[in-house]
């Protein structure tokens, strides 16, 4: 396995030139008292004087110790000459693409010294293993949500596997486990020897909004935010064409049940991530499942996957397994911990002495979700602005489209009805819909309200309604359960509204 | 079209003799001041006196005014010899199986003379169309509902089908609706030609529970209680089997969506009931669509559909169009009236002044639901019991299996997990699990809990988990729509305890 880091490390062990900068360098400037710097291309900019300018406000804070690239790709208004001339103004150094603090981590004795960088707008949640969200007002700032900017969830350290002698490993076991033989698979054959198929998915997190439920009452779990989700676009070859390749037939229906992922991601033991999805959602031609090798038109990125993941539409996201190594179709589930033990969901009743995980199924399709990206929970409005624009995402597990999302800023009193998008274009329920049960994506949704009068605090909510008219419960405690997944009560945040201040 | 009983009313055309008793005389008399009687087979019986001696209590309450049969299908424990030597003792006169009022309403201007009779027990929501449900109680009394408590909701008075000329006509509109030609069906062909298939799937009208949601805030409808949906066998050909023999291929899925029914039933200007659902799960082998000619074992009856009704499992009741005379695969959906403006979920900020029925697509699958059987709203039990059995049902539409019910005695702060049940037997969750979306039957659930020591009320409250995790919202007004359907908040009955009476 190759890592293009440790070389360079040795040339330059003691800190950058001047006019170079390092990565650790620019993200330690977040800050208008540290400075606001953010890199382009081959260079560092210091921006500081120039944040209080910004025709878009407070955002290109969000840029601030990090590349703005994925940003400008965001708000196309970038794509001017005027803008460059700008930013030229502001550069301080020639940027070196590379972490110091980051190089002096590659100890071969910790086994997360082959995780890649990652864009330091993302929160962190877990540092090993990775685990980290995008700030939410991002996620509805595209349809698609860009692979820098994507949630990543890794229960394990990332591999580096090379490409070239990567094989993956098909096998149909047998009703007695004996059928034996396997198919083996290059990167290569799966791009060349099958179809390649596209297909928009929204994954999320099971413990996605989970501290929503920690605050309602403790839960074990990563403290996740409402940006455990993501829009892709996934193309790869067809799950389905796949199996049938390695020579699942009809007839194997009678016995199989089960097809089983498991990662090249591994611990200290050798235990690797595991998962399993019903044969069903497996070889349907509806259920759209990909052995993807691209993430919005991208190679997959080393978090996501590289060079295959599994992408189960309509299914939590522990399903849709990275670094993928061998398929298995079976009689049984996986029995990974991840299958068996975790990724369930429990009565609030459930504690941990009581808990009995046979007594649950594992977390296929996921329920109705909805949440508010803008504004942020404790956001301040002007009363002279008199509206505001609410943001958000609603999206439904097991292509269950998202027919209509409710907005409150009453906290739940009164409801208006917002206005749903798919593909950054305004769309009208009902119309245009995916066929039923294939809405694998996400909608995003707005609604512009007036300021209401009589308050100087609004608690917007929101709630969403998907093709099967399930709707999301009110409250949390009554599906509070230990393992804090599966948190999708309503979405709630206050919003203070600033009287206008006297002019004398 | 024969109709049987005008010619009885001509000979009899006064009251009845005294030994021979009608059809109204035995359903005047169900309360102990009118006095309770019940028939079985051939005899009028007066069991006014024994009421107070049944070893069941009340429940022969139910049998009041009507035929003990249904009730002693039920509880087996009557098929005994003493149990007939006790009646015997009671028997007043012959039964005549023909109500005198009905007869007299066999006015041939009357479009609902040909309805059909129905048992007194059933609780009336109209009377033309006949619309009503049976008690609670006897919902849980058994897994399949039996086909005379099964609830009835015709939308058009009931047509009285010839099934020796019957014919099913099968039309697949070419993409510019010219291929033309169509299949003719006898109920023999749709017997013998086709293999006979056999589904358990539970039914459930877009309306039940409507009763809660008008309590809340007022809607148009029937007013429902808990008693709209029933669990029956389904015996018929396979939809899909019938369309590939009317000449659908693989190639239609290109141009076709909608699969459209059109019943025989008419209003007085010659409109058909009509809906459709999605081509796929009309088509799909897993979809399990039905023309049934049998219900439970027997012939379809007159109010369900005979001779033929599609059964569309997991699908909202008002897709499984009875008295079928027409199926026609379309690019489009049904135009009818139940297809397009009714059966549909809006905001609760929609009114009748702005609602818009293109904005929300027609329900198909239904969410998830549940509710309390036993003890009734308002039930008092005794202290001295020490303990109460609470005993429900709970459904999810599209498939999927419901997991768990948790259940509350302090009107949802703690739950409790009630054991399901499926064909009548007990179950745990996740065992023996029906194929991942193919769970068309509900499951009835029971908990016994000690009675609380500190309240003299106890609110029960009831709310179910299916396989996608979706869970019932908490509260009625913020799902209230101006129809009143997909009424599926928490269900919650209060019941008293009473106090030890002082023995002196």
């Amino acid at each position: 396995m190759k890592c293009c880091y440790s070389a360079v490390v040795l040339v330059w062990p003691g800190s950058a030139p001047s006019t170079l900068t390092g990565k650790d360098e620019v993200s330690r400037h977040r800050t208008l008292q540290d400075g606001v710097w953010v890199t382009f291309k081959g260079g560092v900019y210091d921006i500081t004087e120039f944040v209080a300018m910004h025709p878009g406000g407070d955002k290109i804070m969000l840029a601030a110790g990090g590349a703005v690239e994925p940003f400008w790709a965001l708000y196309a208004v970038h794509n001017q000459d005027h803008v460059l001339e700008i930013l030229s103004e502001y550069k301080v150094s020639v940027y070196l693409n590379i972490s110091f603090d980051y190089a002096r981590s590659l100890n071969p004795s910790d086994p997360f010294s082959s995780d890649p960088e990652r864009h330091p707008v993302l929160r962190i949640n877990n540092l090993k293993p990775f685990n980290a969200e995008p700030p939410p007002e991002i996620l509805s700032e595209s349809y698609i949500t860009p692979n820098v900017f994507f949630f990543k969830r890794n229960h394990l350290p990332v591999p580096r596997i090379d490409p070239e002698s990567y094989k993956l490993t098909v096998e149909i076991q047998g009703p007695n486990r004996e059928r034996g033989g396997a198919l083996s698979l290059s990167l290569d054959d799966l791009k060349n020897k099958f179809p390649k198929h596209t297909v928009t998915a929204t994954i999320q997190c099971a413990g996605n909004r989970r501290s929503d439920m920690h605050k309602a009452k403790q839960v074990k779990g990563l403290n996740w935010g409402i940006g455990a989700i993501g829009n892709g676009t996934w193309s790869g070859a067809k799950l389905r064409d796949v199996l049938l390749a390695a020579g699942y037939s009809p007839d194997d229906a009678n016995w199989a049940r089960h097809v089983q992922f498991e990662g090249l991601d591994q611990d200290v033991a050798g235990t690797t991530y595991g998962a399993s999805i019903p044969l069903r959602k497996a070889i349907s031609e509806d259920g759209d499942c990909l052995l993807a090798y691209e993430m919005n038109g991208e190679e997959l990125p080393l978090d996501h996957g590289f060079p295959i993941r599994v992408i189960v539409p309509g299914t939590v996201g522990a399903r849709n397994v990275k670094w993928l190594g061998k398929i298995i179709v079976s009689d049984v589930e996986s029995s990974s911990h991840w299958q068996q033990n975790d990724y369930k969901g429990f009565s609030p009743s459930t504690d941990w002495d009581t808990v009995d995980y046979k007594t649950a199924p594992a977390i296929q399709e996921l329920p109705i979700q909805s949440a508010i990206t803008v504004p942020a929970d404790g956001a301040i409005v002007d009363r002279s602005d008199e509206e505001v624009t609410l943001k958000g995402y609603a999206w439904s597990g097991g292509g269950r489209e998202v027919v209509r999302v409710d907005v409150s800023i009453d906290g739940g009193k009164t409801w208006k009805i917002a206005q749903l998008k798919s593909s950054d274009k305004e769309q009208t329920a009902g119309a245009m819909a995916p066929p039923p049960g294939q809405a694998w994506a996400w909608k995003l949704w707005e609604l512009t309200v007036p300021l209401p009068a009589d308050t100087e605090e609004m608690e917007v909510v929101c709630k969403a309604v998907d093709s099967s008219y399930n709707m999301q419960p009110d409250s949390i405690l009554p599906i509070w359960n230990l393992r804090g997944v599966l948190s999708n009560a309503w979405h709630r945040v206050k919003v203070k509204i600033q009287e206008e201040q006297d002019d004398q």
